[in-house]
């Protein structure tokens, strides 16, 4: 049975596993001071043209998105972000259990307006009730979104001076951030976003790793990082587990080279089901796709394709979403297409 | 150099890179409903003895004692432990993060004593002012202790009885757990320690994995365990990382196999440093050795072995720790031995 | 100059301080258990006809919500609340700082609809990703609301039951309860809330007292509830301060009889702003009343009597609040009718 | 039957009570804005000889205390006290449920020592994992300690010395601090207090006030402290309950004028139990004084006089504490003289 049905469905690229067997009997310190993290860090920075950054890496997105946003925030601060944000919806509470309040304002296809960010902000403080509120203390976005879609650098621009204007961090969930980086249209580039914000991650669970998320933080990491990355049980006492992924992904390019490869296919597939008729949830750039489907259609579909179910769209229809990745097969695309 | 500073040195046993490398393209679910998830749990009940268990697979051994601790506790209650239990000293706060106070009872080479967790719990409720106080709200113990020491099953099922009698789970911290079943003269088997506690650890990362502890809940999972693991940030989107390292540590008795080596070598090591009349901090069973060296031979191992320093023993003495491990050489504790 | 800016303007009534200084050289026992505490909530009991319910003497609203929600909720709960829940907007995070979500329905007039419950649950456990998300744990209602508004007998019956269905306790902010028992066409009184929730507060701080909240557990406390009370910095070394006003406030009907006070004022004042053909943003049956006033006769008012402003209507007009209260004098209001 | 059980056992000052009936149906915004609090925070920077200080009047001691220090601290870091401070012992944990661990050092009488504080903290940083635990974020003490006992103006230097050098504050609970600066040999006055750390409290509940402790920053309170004040449940809508209390206990000096009698009456207990030939189990310079008394004795007294059963001394003696206070009657001390 084909699946389209998300991005983590195998396992590391296989010159992850290659590293792995060649480093394995090596003997390295922990937490993160071995050779091969140390070597990531460096090629991370380089990669992102931010020489004085500083570079984390941890295991998983819900995780790395606690552990960052726990870190800038004062106990009397939350953090704003889109209602269809990770943290406002599917990360069972992870920000609250540190004590925060995710601050939702309006969101267009997953993606929050530099203009409604700035009213909500201006409102906030034209309050004279405001000091018995949360008080906003920083900016979360994804990028891509929750919907696959994509800030240009404007847009990033336009948030993050506003994020300056009220001194707060701007911070880029970047799950899936080598499928952004590789999309046709993009203007934003990795040295790009490191200007962009103050932190941001670079997704590897959902491009090519087995596990790991690397966090760059653009200027100078939260004081005590580590210790809160620890005390978040975020801290792998093999930190070379993380460390090798990443130096193999930002060896030769790597990462940029199998997020193409997504795109690729996702590109294929758009073109493919635009072809045949079919209508498109929105149009994304990304490895996410979102069609929709009629009733008929989607039993048929269930039976021989794994998929997620996205939302109905009317009564008769229901928009699915196929996920490509840096692992899926032109033939898999194909014989989807075939099933179409 | 020679090595002995730590028991996380290399990276996985070569079974379980092959077993990545074997199944890497295979297409499976995320979070833990993976096929090798699924069977390293049933795998694991069997070698417990436990059918009615629960096995929750996470990623580090900080991470699992909050995420169990805060499942287990209710706000106003705290965890009961040895001043030298890892959540006590050495995970930046992990627990008090949580909300919860780590209640500290006397140790005696890592050990706490069941007579002297009775004696704290009737003082305790003694005390009319104790609901003004922190509740004891379970126990923690480690098996084998950070100073590698072990409980025998005697001094278990006492600790286990005054737990019940005061209704508090038992949770039993089990990151070198393989190294303590290996030991020679233990009467704990992993049968008998899932009917002495409510809930356990066997750590993966420091007993033949690159990271993963399987959580055993002897008798029933916390409600909502898996809400309170992703909210923890220890929920792995490749569940199959952890899953394939667990499913293969418990194929063929893997797990006690390469714990035994590492007690093998221990014991040579203990033996030829008392053959050449040194001194031991502690007679300890199982695979870190605590080795009292004076001053002059202390600078000199320095240039040669990498080692923990342990604590000073006088002016002229220094206990050290050597840690062997599934993956240490004979030839280098050989090695090691003639350095001494 | 007039001022009807809040329910909180003045002291206490005069019964309460009269108690004072008559007990004030009394040694009474602290935390608690000095007799006016004691006398107070044998008589909050028996005004609630609920014998085996017990009551908690805290200090004020925010503390009181907090520090129930906190014992109440598990780990991973969240409170399901209306948008305009003081919970979910007014209290600086006070929930999230002890781990929880707020988890928003849609409002009616500051009321939430059981059918919109209903569907807010039934949906969400029908998302198959719900255990990634923040369960919901209990139901926060206030009554009346913070737009003054009622809930029927019939309203709080519907949404109890789905309470009960889901196994989630319901518990009424009632920091304005008195207002609410004392409208006009209420048909809620004090029993019938105590049977139709597991929680609620009988609010002194608005209704004639310097401070103090009276919970109404209407079965059992959450265990411990002490501590808990204690933890949250809610446990006055000297509870006869809250004892002895509840005491007094529950004394030959006290407590009722200054709540009707204020809402014989507030009707005198709605009649008559009615009969000068002003309209109201919506018809508040408490002590809170919502005026619509175009913008000329705005600025007149701000100079001869405090109100607050509530809300732009349109671009010449806005909705401003008077509140009257148990200390309102009716000269008062016809001095704020002739102004109008 | 006398009552010296503890310093909370009657109401309020009686010039306190009459301000609060003349004062009552006078209209006063709340939330602090009140002129009585505005009031009472001058006269007690004035007092302090600290005009850039900052004050916020709380309600009670474990809510100032978990306040003050979760302003202060970070995500990653810890108080450092006594284990016989109140927060590490006595508040139900209301610091770990903000996040913070309670890190203790030896204490002496209550007290804490310089050398040890910058031993503690020499060592903290020798560990070369000290990054793997809680980071010492601010220093706790009490003055009167919990024994009743004072720091000397040298010693309070020397710690706040070794805080500065840290970069830590240096928080005194106040509790009883009336009492400690009334007391006879003390060179520590509240000018020299108000120097010698960053944040203090003055004790109202224990000296003369219903509740309210008086919280002064001495050169800038944490940031938002007021959103922090909010979000602990710390503040009241009427403000004016503990402004007019701290405002009438700082007009003509009362607050030091009942804190000496207090002080007087203690003196007068002390020297008449030393000349009936009782021990002292310290002597304590203030309010509390903590009386041996042999078994017989004691069974007796428990008939006649209520107190505090300290500790246990041997076999057949047993400390008890007696506490006078601003409300203790000279003759009460006499016939309890005539007791023992």
């Amino acid at each position: 049975m084909l699946n389209f049905g998300c991005d983590y469905l195998e396992g590391a690229h296989e010159k992850i596993l290659a590293r792995f067997i060649e480093t394995n009997m090596e003997k390295e310190p922990g937490y993160g001071a071995d050779k091969y993290t140390i070597s990531a860090k460096k090629k991370i920075l380089d990669a992102c043209e931010c020489p004085d950054g500083e570079v984390f890496l941890l295991v998983g997105g819900t995780q790395t998105n606690s552990t960052v946003i726990d870190a800038y925030l004062n106990n009397y601060q939350g953090v704003i972000a889109a209602p269809t944000g990770h943290i406002a919806c599917h990360e069972s509470g992870a920000i609250e259990s540190c004590g925060h309040k995710v601050l939702t304002i309006p969101q267009h296809l997953g993606k929050i307006e530099a203009g409604e960010l700035k009213e909500f902000l201006v409102n906030f403080y034209a309050d004279e009730t405001y000091e018995h509120q949360v008080i906003p203390g920083m900016v979360y976005i994804s990028h891509p979104t929750e919907y696959g879609t994509l800030y240009t650098k404007a847009e990033l621009e336009a948030i993050y001076s506003i994020c300056k204007e009220y001194e707060m961090p701007l911070f880029v969930d970047g799950a899936r951030l080598g499928y952004g980086l590789a999309a046709d249209d993009t203007d934003v580039t990795l040295p790009d976003l490191a200007k962009l914000c103050d932190a941001f991650y670079i997704g590897g669970t959902k491009v090519g790793a087995l596990c790991g998320e690397a966090v760059v933080f653009t200027k100078k990491a939260p004081k005590f990082f580590f210790t809160t990355v620890k005390q978040h049980g975020a801290l792998l006492a093999k930190g070379r587990l993380v460390g090798i992924q990443f130096d193999t992904l930002f060896t030769d390019d790597l990462y940029m080279e199998i997020s193409k490869h997504a795109i690729r296919l996702a590109n294929i597939l758009k073109a493919g089901v635009l072809a045949k008729g079919y209508k498109l949830l929105l149009d994304s750039p990304t490895n996410q796709q979102f069609i929709i489907v009629d009733n008929v259609k989607y039993a048929e579909l269930k039976k021989q394709v794994a998929f997620s179910t996205w939302e109905k769209v009317d009564d008769n229809h229901t928009a699915i979403r196929f996920a490509t990745s840096w692992a899926t097969k032109e033939e898999d695309v194909q014989a989807l297409l075939a099933l179409l």
